[in-house]
Parts: C-alpha cells; sequence; structure tokens
C-alpha cells in the first residue's frame, strides 16, 4: 500500500511528545555543533597563524590578524558558552544559580589570556615529535601531516573550558578531533608539556587521566577505566591511570585503572596489558610467547620464541 | 622530455577500453554518492530533529519539519534506490525480471513507516550510552558528542534498505560512519536494543553478525569471520558470531566465526581473542601473563603478575 | 578583571618572534593546504572516471574530461612543488643549489606519465578486494565502499612524487587519506600489485616497509620499527618490515624491525607480534593460550583453552 504521509508525520511528533533527549525542540538552549565548531577553528588560527586559513600572515598585519580572530572568537564563543550553562542548569534544575551569562564571559576571557602560554606548549609539542620520530622531514610538516598536534592543540583548548567547569562545548572539541584524527582525548585529561603522540589512530585517553612532561604514546593506546561499564555512580572517581615523566608507551598497550602509576622513565612495550604500578625507570614488555609455525606442507609443527629481546 | 599531454590523454583512453571497474563511463546507474550522504543527512535530521539542520524546531514547526523532509528522502531516495537496483541487475544479467521501480519505491516506503520505531530504539541505545558511561554528562551530549550514535543511527537506517535487498546504497550509508566514527558495522549485521559503542575506533562488526538486547562493545572489538580470505564462496554462510543480551566486550577482543555464541550476560575482557562460544553468565579474561620488567639499570630481570584480577 | 585585547595580541605577535615553527608568517613557501587537496582530488578523478565528480562521463566526453583534468592538476601541482621545494631548501640553507622550478616541472610531469599505468594497478588492487572479500557485492561497490582503496590510491600516487624527492606534498596527501579511513601508510612505502585491504581502520604502514604482490592486511595491522623513539639519528635506515607476495596479515598484528622478512605465502595471525623473520610458507598464530572463564555464581573458575585450532 502506498505511504500514508499524513499519519507517518502524526506518528513521528507523537515520538517526540515526552520531549527527552533525541528531540531539540525548542532547544533554544543547545549550543549550535556548527558554531562550536567554528570557534574551534578560529582557536586554531590563533594558535598556528597562517597555516589553516589559507592566507598570507607578515609581521604588518599579524596584530590585524589576532585582534580580528580574538574579538570575533570572544563574541562567538561567550554565546555558545551562555547557552551551554542554561542547558546545564535547566537538566540539573538549579537555575536560581546559574548566572550563565558573567561564568560564561569569565571563562572565555580566561582561556583567551591562556592562548600565548598555550602557544608555547604546542611548539614543545611540535619540538618533541620532530626529535622523536626519525619519519619527520620538518617542524611544519609536523604541523601540517600529525594528526597528533590537531589532538592535542584541540584538547590543550578544551581543557581550559573543562577546568573552568563550562560543560559539552570542551567535549564538542575533542569530538571534532576524534572524528579527524582517531584520537580520542577527553577534555579533563592533564596532559604535561613536549607531549608527542605518533599515528595515533584508536588511542583513548580517559577523562581523570594524568600524563607528565615528555611522554610519548603510539597508535591504539589506552589509558582507561578498569570497569568502565559501572556507569553513573563513578562519575566523580578518578577512574583512570597517572603516567609520570618521560615514559614511552607503545602501540596497542592497555593501561587501566585510576590508582595505577606508571612511574617516571618507564618504556611500556606494544600490548602490554598493565592493571598495576609499576617503579620509576621500568621497561614491561610482554613475557615471550611461543608462536607456533605450521609449514603449508603440515608436516610438522614447530614452536619457536617469536619475540627478540 | 616535456610532457605529451595528447598521448598521456590518449593512453588513458585506452585503459578505459575495457569498461570494467575503475570507470564510470556512461554509468548513469550508478547512485551518486553525493546524493546519497545528502538523503543520509535528511534522514538523521528527522530521527534528531532540532540537532543536525542548524534551525531551531518548535512543536509548531515539527509537523512542516517532518512532513518536508519525508517528502525530500522519499523523492531522492526513490531515485537513487531504483539506480542501485538497474546496476544491480545490469551486472547480475538478469534484466528481464528487474523492476527496479516498483522494488525501489516499495523499500523507501518501508523505510519511511520504520522512522517512528527506530526513534524509539534511539532513545533507548542513548539511555543506555548515558546509564553506562561516568563520563557523560547529559543525554544531549551523547547526541553531540558520541561517535557510536552516529554509527548505530546509521546502521539501523541502512539495515533496513539491506533487509529488502537494495543494494549499495546501505554500504555506503555505513561507509559514510565508518569514516567519520571509525567504527564499521556492515548493514547486514543485527543490532538489538539498547546497544552502547564507547569510544569506538577500530571496532568492527561483520555482516552475518546477531547481537542481542542491552550489549556494549569498547573501541577496537571484532566480531569476525575465521578466515575472512576465502572470498567469495562464502557470500550467503554466517561467517560472524551470535552475541546474546546484556554481554559487555571490552576493548580490543576480537571474536570469531558464525558458530561461536557469547551466552547472555557474559564479560569479555580487554584483549581477549575467542573462537569457542562461551555459555551464558561467562566471565572471560586473559589469563594472567608474566611481564618482563628490566630495571634500567640492568642489573636483574624480574617476573611479575602484572594483571591483578 | 575584563580581558585587555590589546595587551594579548601584544603578547601573542611576541610569541612569533622567533619565527619558529607554530608560526607560517610570511611563509609564502610552504605549500597550501587547500590547493594541495584540491590536486589530490583532480588526480583521484583521473584514476577513477565518473566516480567522484557528480557528473557523467561518456565516451565522447572522456578526453576532454581527462585532458581538462590533466593540464589543471599540472599548473596547480606544479606550483605548489615549488613551494615545497624552496621551502626544503630553505630550511636545510642549501639555496644555491635548489632550481625548485625545474625539479617541480619533472617531478609532477612523471606522476602525470604515471597516471595509465597507476589505473592498471588500481583495477588490479580492486579485483583483489573483490576475489578475497565475500562481503563485496561488485566491483563497483569496492570503489564507493572500500576506503583501502582511497588509502591505496593515495599512497600509490604520493609514492611517485616521494621518489622524485618532493618533500612534504606526499605526506600531506596520506595524511588526508588517513583522517579519512583511519588507514596511515608513509608514502615510502613500496606496496606491490594486488593490494587488499579490509576494514582498515589503525593500520600503519611505516616508511621503509616493503610489500610484494597479492598481500592483504586486516585492521588494526602495524608494519613498524622496533624502536620507533630513536629519532632522528634513524632518518635513513631501513627500519620496517618486509612483507613477500602472498602473504596474509589478520587483525592487530604487528610486525617490527628493518631485518624482518615475512616469507612467501605466510600467513599471520590475528594479534600476533612478531619481531624475527619467518620462512616462506609459514603459518603463525598465537600460541593456545588459557582464558579464565569463571561463572556468575562465582562457585569455580576453570580454565579452558579458548581458541580452536
Amino acid at each position: 500500500m502506498a505511504l500514508d504521509i499524513k499519519a507517518l508525520v502524526g506518528e513521528l511528533v507523537t515520538t517526540c511528545a515526552d520531549n527527552q533527549a533525541v528531540n531539540h525542540i525548542e532547544g533554544h538552549d543547545l549550543p549550535d555543533k556548527g558554531s562550536v565548531e567554528h570557534v574551534l577553528d578560529m582557536l586554531l588560527a590563533i594558535l598556528f597563524p597562517g597555516y589553516t586559513h589559507g592566507k598570507a600572515v607578515s609581521p604588518t598585519s599579524l596584530p590585524y590578524y589576532f585582534g580580528d580572530l580574538i574579538t570575533r572568537v570572544q563574541s562567538e564563543l561567550t554565546s555558545q558558552t551562555e547557552r551551554a550553562l542554561a542547558y546545564d542548569c535547566r537538566i540539573r534544575k538549579t537555575e536560581g544559580e546559574c548566572h550563565s551569562c558573567s561564568r560564561a564571559t569569565e571563562a572565555v576571557e580566561r582561556l583567551l589570556e591562556e592562548l600565548p602560554a598555550l602557544r608555547q606548549m604546542l611548539k614543545d609539542d611540535m619540538r618533541a615529535a620532530f626529535d622523536r620520530d626519525p619519519a619527520a622531514e620538518s617542524l611544519d610538516v609536523i604541523l601540517f601531516c600529525y594528526p597528533g598536534i590537531e589532538a592535542i592543540a584541540t584538547q590543550r583548548l578544551a581543557h581550559v573550558l573543562y577546568h573552568h567547569g563550562i560543560p559539552i562545548i570542551p567535549r564538542m572539541w575533542t569530538e571534532r578531533a576524534h572524528s579527524r584524527t582517531g584520537i580520542d582525548i577527553h577534555p579533563g585529561a592533564h596532559l604535561g608539556r613536549s607531549f608527542f603522540i605518533d599515528h595515533g589512530t584508536g588511542i583513548v585517553v580517559g577523562e581523570s587521566t594524568t600524563i607528565g612532561d615528555n611522554v610519548s604514546l603510539y597508535q591504539g593506546v589506552t589509558l582507561g577505566a578498569l570497569s568502565p561499564s559501572k556507569g553513573q555512580v563513578l562519575r566523580s572517581v578518578k577512574r583512570h591511570p597517572t603516567i609520570e615523566d618521560d615514559v614511552i608507551i607503545y602501540a596497542g598497550a592497555t593501561i587501566l585503572g585510576g590508582e595505577t602509576v606508571i612511574g617516571k622513565g618507564s618504556v611500556i612495550g606494544g600490548s602490554v596489558w598493565l592493571t598495576e604500578s609499576v617503579p620509576p625507570g621500568s621497561r614491561i614488555m610482554m613475557a615471550m610467547e611461543d608462536l607456533v609455525i605450521r609449514r603449508m606442507a603440515g608436516s610438522s609443527d614447530r614452536r619457536v620464541p617469536a619475540r627478540s629481546r
């Protein structure tokens, strides 16, 4: 039988009646995704002048370039932040104490004031990538071609807003980076200086992770919770590990638990699975495993140690 | 020597002479990628009114909003579906029995009629994400920031077309979600209700997988075939596992094989590799492995159990 | 206190004074990201006529279609390549010997001349995907829906420029593919014919990897270096493995080291970790491991072999 569009529309309208999630009806207080991502692009253009806007920047134009972007970010981000705070108040039913407007203004100003310091931190991150990756041709290549830098820069911005208690927007930013890079760092994670991510696809860094200075992560590393599925009861507990300074964690390693501390200068081998602390200077790798080698002829199976150490 | 453009053009034209793949010459019967993705965006806008279109929706405007999108999807998707069916007929040489037009109309109408039910299923999926992830701030944040929801919504839409035997388009949709989220769920997979995916990058769910209700998957999980490389001879065999209700599968676990059944309520630990069935209520984790710890000084190696259970 | 925009602008300008990275001030010699990606889109449109441009191509229009794209690629890519070479000269302080202009012209002409041969190679790649994946419906579906083909086509283009010593642009291309597919193949890697990648998310193939003909890779495979963190001292050493013809490497396997050779016809199982060579015809899989199964009632733990072989 032919489609009854009128009945279908009626049914769909009915599914919105409970006004719970999966609807954004009259949701004037939720941030606009397009605007939130546009602000992120402008902030990245401040952090990396000349790389991302497709137009040349000269010493003469530089102050105007920065000034223009700063004033536009301030206006647009304050407006979106007010919406995020108002939304948060509404769903937490604390309308009386919201003061979204002044809190938004304050948080955005603090974020803007952090930008010169963030630029210095990102220089250190890029230098770390260059020093640690033999395939890196030059510092500029790192900015153009290393997804880790986009993920780290985005998280450092998101972390400032997160730290000031701004809801939703920090996670929208890190999720934009996740979609583009495969690197998923929660805005709440604390990242030290000279942080290097190589390749990066599949990396997950949880909300309460702490990472020291000069740390390197390779693709597929998880810094996660031991029982992530326990849900909302764990909301404010430290659930994710602490990585001290000068640690290297190779591809596919999984380190779990809020009490797990990886001591300074340790090296964690690929595919290692750790749920306990290790002391400073440790070198952890998977114990030698036998692999089974079968010849195609199938005459006999041999076991050989497959990992050289 | 300088480039001979005329000769080069001639050579390129010659490479098209066999008219086999890597050409789409006069391919009027293949769907248009841009149009197919535009239809998907409109369907997601119906499923999540107000989130994705950058314009406010009010109770008054809601019927017009739905009605407008439904009529546009119906027209555009029917046209693309006809092309997909005609293409499929042509390459299978079954032109006499195609009836692309009536089959396309029918499949698209059935998809549209499913939309209210799909909206209810997606509410359950979002509720599952909120209940199971301590980092989730609110239901709306899940819609903005959880790639799992985009991947699941897209697959649920694709699955309806797949179920009606529509070629190509379902896979184009799930591949769009794969590109944006790193989550690769084949349109043929059966997903139960209240399905939760956290982080998600690297997840692969094969065509003949069956997943029950209240299942959670973390990043890097593979639900795959035992010998995927055997190719076209396996085309219609059940090659992928069955996951019963209330199962949790942690990051990086690999579960393979069409006869493998993970019993109701089981918990599969991170990085586990399973090719056999396990009974209901199982808790599977990798056996304790020794990890080698070397001190930097290199004085002595110790073996320590590295996994607490 | 209110934000002092003038002071903030001054601070930001100061952070640019060292003119080192994280600035692109008067960087007229760095390629433009938008232009470099646009050229890649045009090259892919030459390789796959009719699929990517949203307009029909007919036998009559085909020569004009190719001719138009070739002349536009030649002009735009030569200009961007000159910038990349000039930049490279500047940072290596070898200005006297640059000849960017003639080298750019030469490299781009050689790339264009390779296009007919690249089209033939890509036909083989698509045929390999169709033959080896039971879920593949048709050759055209592979082009629309298999991220592996986009990653392989992009890398084959990048490899030609890399081979001619062009800096930056090859990596920008493969990184575009990485962002869209989760597949990270360095432009320097040598890929044989009939190369098949399934799913692909998380694959990393390093700069000095050599891959033979008829090789298949699944998601999450790393072909990497043993000590990637040693940095710039390893810049021109062979650091990544050699994979001979007819090898299959299943999901999540990690193969490391410049002296590691996987012999012809070998099959490497999922999650295997290899740092030594294996002879031709080997079948390597993880040795049987015990998994611990706990019943929910907790009465007794059993150990069972969890992997069938």
